[in-house]
């Protein structure tokens, strides 16, 4: 069956148009002024509406054990997702100690296939390099997984030391994987957080605290300074800060293969959510964490200026009562996380768009465009072009809404932007041709999303130059 | 008429994918996966072939006066774009003293209009900005010239002061209008020719003598210091080197609206050039100089990360018999200018994507996107997409050649890129719908191109942010 | 005859020991333990005092003509200066259009012979760099006047183009000379001081608003820039905030020689003061203006770290009454100036030794070793050493006073620190081994100070290393 | 028994003047003009000589173990130092695992005390950073050892870790103690090694291979940063190049407390040097191993901006005959280090104050005055002054040498700059106003030297207003 999509406003990371879209086959066919369509096509009318290409998130953890607790499943999050816009995300799937990287991808894999509303893929984090996980690697990429993630923060479990750092970037520059960091000096945080608790300091504002800014630009300039020595591409998630933008900044000055996202909470929420009373401070612990309001206005300009190139959530839900009040007496035992993953999109937009901080197109290429080329997602995802999978989203530019828990589809008991004001409202949404929401409902079948193999972003124009030129000096 | 492109490969600034164009009343209306064609539509088979939006050309100077002489004509100089790929440039038209804006506009327009191959626009470069001049600017922009050049070099004529500079950023902010500046202090270089000439330095080689790199850094810096007090969006052209990208680099860093072209020489030549023997130096001159081949990987990284955004030609030729050896005794008399009208997309393409310094469509955004977007031609120029005008390229990757001045189209009795190898050639160009190119060979109308009316860019989304934002410090 | 200042602690630059000091002709001969007196030696108890070299003030504006009226005279202002322990003052002198600077220093000395309680030199500021006046300047530097002048502010009189900027540098580097070069750039200034008026935004803060410190740090990089390319030295005055600072450090880490002080105000007001009522913000009128306290901690680190090299006065002082109301409804025309020879070392030890910024060796550093070395006085001036003059300051660090312009010596009817705490008291200044001041009061005699034949700089072993290195870059 | 040294030309880090010096009791007493014998006065005449304050090497191994072998003893090493001119060294004392760090010093002080012919004092190099070792440090420091080390290189053996710097710093910021840093990534050193011997790249070059610049740039960010955390302050040992210069630059500019130092061979030798056939590369392995050339201007600049404050000889002396040649077959293998306690000084001398590169007042700052401040051994060392202890080198600058291991009186059978022609020649070095050295023999007893308890300089004005200042951001 064909749909024709007709008369909306079409807003990729460059153009803006008015034309008709035709989709057969789960992709994008034609496009054009006033197409005829067959008898037996299915007719959107998009008239008013703005049609963006599905968002992709490529930083979310659904269903993700953390500190002996685990983050809300696909069932709620996906919808939440698609609900949102977003019609593909790329999760963190964990390999446990001692196990493969493929039995950590497989576990993520199986509840996906049952659950998801939308299309994914996974990142796979890396806690025990092994020699034969080395050897692994290849394989994982053969398999569509071309990203792997690496921790500098959470000492006692999750992370890794400047050996196995390097032999992944090796390991994945070989087969043209990235590789994407959390980049925090765990070894300074544990003692900061020590000595935090041995002064009686236990509420979540010592989190903040304990993760000072130069802990993240520290271990920012040091992954930068392995992946130059590698020669590998590296990917930095969460960039919080200035200090932190402007590492990122003088690498790619310098011509090295750097790419980095911020968050939406870095831009619209601040340390002094931390203190908020009744340990209300918690539902706002995520690492790295938040910071003053000074960082915002270099975080906006680090994305004008192209030294941060995605927006992902960092979505990361845990229930305030039950999961974040595991750290009422403990700061450190607070899950660290907040969500994201339904209003990223309206939110930037409203925040961003209706602001004019930045234009319709830099944010579809912030949320969909780069995310689906860094991640190898591109051309199926990112953008609205002929043969690419038909995710689409209609949005009404004339919707308002207030963003509240009650209202959210998030399987969470609070959320961050509690209050927040929206403006426009997405009423349509497409995965691959099937329409999958109709107003703020959701009308596909959990399930549906598909597991999307990735190519290997590593071996793109761009960064191979870099690879291949051979640093001379000694 | 219609006309239906089958089978190619479209390539636009962030897509690329196989697809037929159809095309009518001069525009692209449809793009789509296997066109039908009706009975009266022209075909044309792509099979194999790159199909690229026109370039556009934000620096030329087409019969343009020069220390006493004059660049080649619109007849030959735009059909030597034409061929290469380059459907619309924006002329550098020159107010003399005295004259009012429009006088310098309408004196380039009436020669274009009878003789150019191509479509085209004009900045209008002030150089006498009186009181009745400022209040001539809205007038320009609503006339379709929402581009004003200053020019910080050559003291003893196009020279403008601090507060001409000033005055005319204020005036053009005004407006929405956009401001580019040629970046090189004047007055320290007037001194330093001088020297040169004292001490009887008067070979080509001293033109780079007289304009160090420092001379280029300043003026930046100023320019930029300038724009920032007045709260203006300003576009650099020509930046040669490291230290002036640089200054570029930490502008954007601070949020404001600088935006840069680099040019093919500087990326492609060096100062070397200028010491050939028997005065063919002379043929390198221009303004600012050939740099040390150090700064070209600088330019490449500055490409990459997004400090400079366009690759404009400064194309500004003249015969190296009868008016570049009008320098023969003397440097300073060498008109100063080179060419590049021509080949910039297929040397570009050879030197930077078959290298896999960057991507096709890096090369697009470059060449062709970002130039129509600043300068107010976008979106009928510089994408393919729907309603916007078909100015096409065709592209066969498999293409060879050898540069010579004599196989050349443009009207100059050398080249400065001699002996270079281009790989792939252009095989077809279309000015909106219209096929002006069949292999080599210019098959349109001289005057069949059309002057622009251009928007001002100054009004779009990410500048008016900057521009809004009034600095509270003091 | 001889004097003995016995039991002091005497503090340099770089040491701080206990010890006698003995005087004869004028200078110092011996300093050790326990010397004997000869039977006619006069003998000066220090006991629990410091004993610092004669502070050296490089940056004064006595008996000087400004804006239609004229600074207080050396007979007030130079025993005001003795009493705060300065006994060395580099005046301003100012060159008036068609007069030579031989012309322009005699008129300045011949008051200075008459009146001034302590020593003195002369920079001799260039307003009109005739070929004549280039010729003078090697003859002024054998006349002992080696520095230099150039104000690239005040457009109406004072302001010089780039070309004279450039001229004086290079004549100044032949013959070793210094030039100080006041930056800001008096063309922008100029269109926001008529902005600032049209608007009627007349009163003092405005004076500050028409010179934000864009104006300074564009001056600054554009005066380094040139001093880089004539291959000169440079000494920048009153450096007011962060990125001027900034400027100079990033040449400094280039190998320039370029010098650079700061002044008590901008270390201890900000602009805030220009707002108080009743038109007593014109006390605080003064280029470049007081910045907002952000600076203040960026200048304090750059006087730690050797990017600033002095502390001078800026000494400029105008009665409120009859000369800064003269701006009461023009800000532009308020004299600029304010005061600063008289408590410039007590209030510095006051906030920067007793608070713990720096040591006394540093502060002696700051206020008389270095001023005394760059501006050729050194080993005269600037230290206690075997053969250097005796100017010697004693110093009581248990004495405790408050500013107030009734308590002053400076022939001014405010004071700029009026109210500001100090803490330590000089007891006694020697001047050439006679003691001009006793506990608050000037005991010499006018027409005393002497003036200085001051060296060239320029010749000094860092300084002519970097002028002979010849750039080779194009 | 007193000692006049008469008619020389005393040189201290800010003045140069001609005067005669008294001692007596091991100090200097009296400095002046003519001063008068007593009858049993020793008269030396230092007519036509520079008198400079003792020079201190800050950075010494003498009679250490490394890597199965043992670098040259006191009784050569302090003779040569002594022959040189450098009457103090501060050498590096290793704590062994599981051993007190009093024991460390120890064992380095009973060897001293037997045979070093010039002051000495120790760092104490800290492995094994347990509990009761944190709580030791007071005590140390309580006997003159105020100064720890921290390796962040070799991490077979000397390696520590975050935690460790980190916790070094603390405890010694609470008693004004020094960490001293070596920085170097030892993790990613470690891979490059290994992969390096993989390759069967074993030459004495690949030494300098396996350490690339970045490795140092790294590591010196990090020490910083963890000191910034921290807020104590940090010496930076044996910097190499630009980009870790810059690092402490950019920290200075911040207003951090970071001193730091480098050493003849970066200023003098290049990597090149590793490339001599038949092992003689060997001879030139040290780290940070010597770089390209053109990081030698950096450091030149670097010293004369005060990025960094002192060049010490990091002498490490092992034979190339029996030592060295360990690591023929392996580059991982040979000793790691060079000579420079005996020409340091007159080396510079001819390299930097004959060619112009530094005054010989900045040449004294840079060797003698500020490594004694800066270690705690100021005013005793370090200067000329009254008080201080009498140890002066005199220095006949018409006196001309080439340098040759077997001229030289280092325990070593080669020497890094033989060949290398030096200017001047100390002639008489006096230790605590005894004569040690006379000519070019050493005229003392060795054990005469003796051990100086140092004063902890983390608590003098400048930085303990640094660590005072409480980071406020989060």
């Amino acid at each position: 069956m064909k749909t024709l999509i007709k008369n909306g406003k079409i807003i990729t990371n460059s153009d803006s148009f008015e034309a008709d879209i035709l989709i057969e086959n789960e992709q994008i066919v034609v496009i054009g002024k006033n197409l005829t369509p067959d008898i037996d096509t299915k007719i959107v009318d998009a008239s008013g509406k703005y049609i963006f290409p599905g968002m992709v998130d490529e930083h979310t953890h659904i269903e993700s054990p953390f500190g002996g607790t685990v983050t809300a499943p696909w069932q709620t999050e996906s919808v939440a997702a698609a609900i949102g816009g977003t019609t593909t995300v790329v999760d963190f799937a964990l390999q446990t100690k001692g196990e493969s990287l493929m039995e950590g991808i497989n576990r993520w894999k199986s509840r996906a296939e049952e659950q998801s509303a939308i299309d994914y893929g996974f990142h796979i984090a890396v806690t025990d390099l092994r020699k034969d996980t080395i050897d692994e690697i290849p394989k994982i990429v053969a398999e569509g997984v071309p990203t792997l993630k690496v921790f500098m923060a959470y000492k006692s479990d999750l992370m890794v030391d400047d050996q196995t750092l390097y032999q992944s970037l090796e390991a994945a520059k070989n087969v043209g994987a990235l590789v994407l960091v959390h980049a925090e000096n765990g070894a300074v945080i544990d003692l900061l957080q020590r000595k935090c608790l041995e002064n009686g300091e236990t509420a979540p504002y010592y989190h903040a605290v304990s993760r000072p800014i130069e802990v993240e630009t520290e271990a920012t300039a040091r992954a930068i300074a392995i992946a130059e020595i590698v020669g590998a591409p590296l990917f930095i998630v969460h960039v919080s800060g200035e200090e932190p933008a402007q590492k990122i900044r003088e690498a790619k000055a310098k011509g090295l293969p750097i790419y980095a996202e911020t968050c939406p909470h870095y831009l619209f929420l601040t340390v002094d959510e931390l203190k908020k009373p009744y340990f209300e401070g918690a539902k706002y612990v995520c690492s790295p964490p938040l910071r003053e309001a000074k960082h915002q206005e270099a975080l906006w300009n680090a994305l004008q200026d192209g030294t941060l190139q995605a927006i992902g959530s960092d979505h990361c839900a845990f229930n305030f009562s039950g999961q974040k009040d595991l750290g009422r007496e403990d700061f450190t035992k607070i899950p660290n996380g907040g969500n994201g993953i339904e209003h990223r999109f309206t939110l930037l937009y409203t925040q961003a768009v209706t602001t004019g901080k930045m234009s319709l197109n830099k944010l579809v290429d912030l949320l969909s465009t780069t995310p689906a080329k860094v991640n190898g997602l591109f051309p199926k995802k990112g953008t609205i072009a002929i043969g690419s999978d038909a995710d689409l989203v209609l949005f009404d530019p004339n919707g308002k809404k207030t963003i509240s828990y009650q209202t959210s589809h998030q399987g969470l008991d609070y959320d961050m932007y509690e209050g927040f004001e929206l403006e426009g409202a997405i009423s349509d949404v497409f995965l691959r041709g099937t329409q999958i929401v109709k107003g703020e409902k959701y009308v596909g079948k959990l399930g549906e999303g598909k597991f999307q193999k990735r190519t290997p972003y590593g071996l793109c124009y761009e960064t191979i130059n870099h690879v291949n030129k051979e640093s001379q000096e000694v």
